[in-house]
């Protein structure tokens, strides 16, 4: 297949690199230094504590390359939309956009680019680092969870499964994707995005108990969400997995976190922000997503504003 | 009337010191180098540019005092319920309590203390600041409001009023005074309050977009509260009013900014936690504010862990 990946961080190169190895692959990504390095010397990649080279091709823009079969977002979900907007002459009749980014609801925008048939949403549970220019470590191997909006009538989810599983990937196709989605959400939209505000570490979470009330109202919210949505999930488990992850992982930081700390923007906006747009969507009320949603904003603004 | 006043900070020192004029004032603080400060050569105050020397008892503990007939509230209202239990024997049959306290719901404290008819409740709109070990300034001269939980038929007020005006207060007596209460309390829980967890000064509010979208749903929560306590409101004007304030003091600081900047314990379960116990008196939902206490009370142990 003809790929275009759009955003060369870490999980990016990885989906770009071992993709390359059977598909025509171009990485399009705003750093000039890493595109002339993956140009020059290959990308380079720490799997099981062994280096391995891929050649994808990069680029800065893509004005030089036609129609893809697949679009890849990895860029982070503030920039979507811009992504989507520059690269637009790469999308055709054919070409389906494809995002397996953190969050929900990505769907929103990925739909002004394409028909909902030609859109794969998923997630993904490999993870990774940037370690240096073009050097990039693969965590772990997990699953790669895709599915779509509407029946999958030219079997493309079977030819994406195919093709990634032979470049190195654990492709599992889902008919109610969503599911899935939202499963990985509630820990973005409680734990995370507590986390992010308050500043602290995973491991507070479940330690104190404020916090913790915040983040069963957090996820209680969203649970009332998805049941309006027609997903189904056991409140009880959800919460126990939230906590688990909070015990587990006490000094662990979440990307609300991290990017607020940074002061960068975040992603709260298809994290939590998933969240209260689909409760808009389907009736349900969710002040306490609202607040989160605000607060952040609130908090990204205050740092740009002090410098 | 022989008065005992509960807590020799800025407000304390204002209200003892100048009903020392008049009254027998005992001042119960727990600061040794103040109190003997205060009984060796007397408290000073700052007021209209000109020092004043007050002479109220001044104690450490009120084991040597007898039942008096008002005793004065002004410790943070964090300790209100110890101040009250280390001081009970000095409330008797017919000793009232009278709180001034920032906030509202004080009387749910003091009623475990003394019945609804020997109650008085209040705001100040006097405001000072500690200068130096028994000596503060008055800020300015407002007035003080008073008021009952239920009919005064012994008159109390009346003669509250008559000694506090001699001694240089601005006393008004109030049949409905939770209307009062309430008409400051909008500020301190959503500006005051988010403020606080943002850490930002008071022009912040007026000028985030996200901000004031926080701010204006606390104070409609707050509204619709108050509405269920049978007091009435303009939306409209509340929310300017606090619009007002915001732009009318763009680098002043809230009470609870300035407790959790210096990591310490804040009136938050007085200010937004009486609008949330209110909620649950009358059965009106209030998330927002339930957020905001937990999101407080997390910061609080927050920097209290971290040390």
């Amino acid at each position: 297949m003809n790929i275009a990946v759009l955003g060369a961080g870490a999980m990016g190169s990885i989906y770009g690199g071992h993709l390359s190895l059977h598909n025509e692959v171009a990485m399009i990504d705003k750093k000039q230094e890493l595109v002339e390095k993956i140009n020059a010397d290959g990308l380079k990649i720490l799997e099981n504590d062994e280096d391995t080279m891929y050649y994808p091709k990069a680029m800065l823009d893509s004005k030089d390359l036609g129609e893809v079969d697949l679009v890849i977002l990895f860029v982070k979900s503030l920039f979507s939309k811009v992504a989507l907007e520059e690269n637009r002459h790469i999308i055709g009749e054919h070409t389906y956009l494809m995002t397996l980014q953190n969050g929900a609801g990505h769907e929103d925008i990925l739909s002004e680019f394409a028909p909902k048939e030609r859109i794969i949403i998923g997630t993904t549970e490999d993870n990774g680092a940037v370690l240096d220019n073009a050097y990039v470590r693969r965590g772990g191997k997990g699953k790669t969870n895709i599915g779509m909006l509407v029946p999958d009538t030219d079997k493309m989810l079977q030819r994406v499964k195919e093709s990634f599983d032979s470049c190195g990937f654990d492709t599992h196709i889902y008919d109610n994707i969503q599911q899935l989605i939202w499963d990985k959400l509630f820990t973005n939209v409680s734990l995370s995005a507590i986390t992010g505000v308050l500043q602290v570490p995973i491991g507070f979470i479940a330690a104190d108990e404020y916090a913790w009330s915040m983040t069963v109202t957090l996820i209680k919210e969203a649970l009332a969400v998805a049941k309006a949505m027609g997903l189904a999930f056991n409140e009880q488990e959800v919460i126990e997995k939230v906590r688990a992850i909070s015990i587990n992982s006490p000094e662990g930081k979440t990307s609300i976190y991290a990017d607020l700390k940074a002061g960068r923007r975040t992603e709260v906006n298809t994290i939590s922000g998933a969240v209260v747009r689909a409760a808009e969507k389907t009736g349900v009320d969710v002040p306490t997503h609202r607040m989160v949603v605000n607060m952040v904003h609130a908090m990204e603004n205050r740092d740009k504003k002090q410098g």
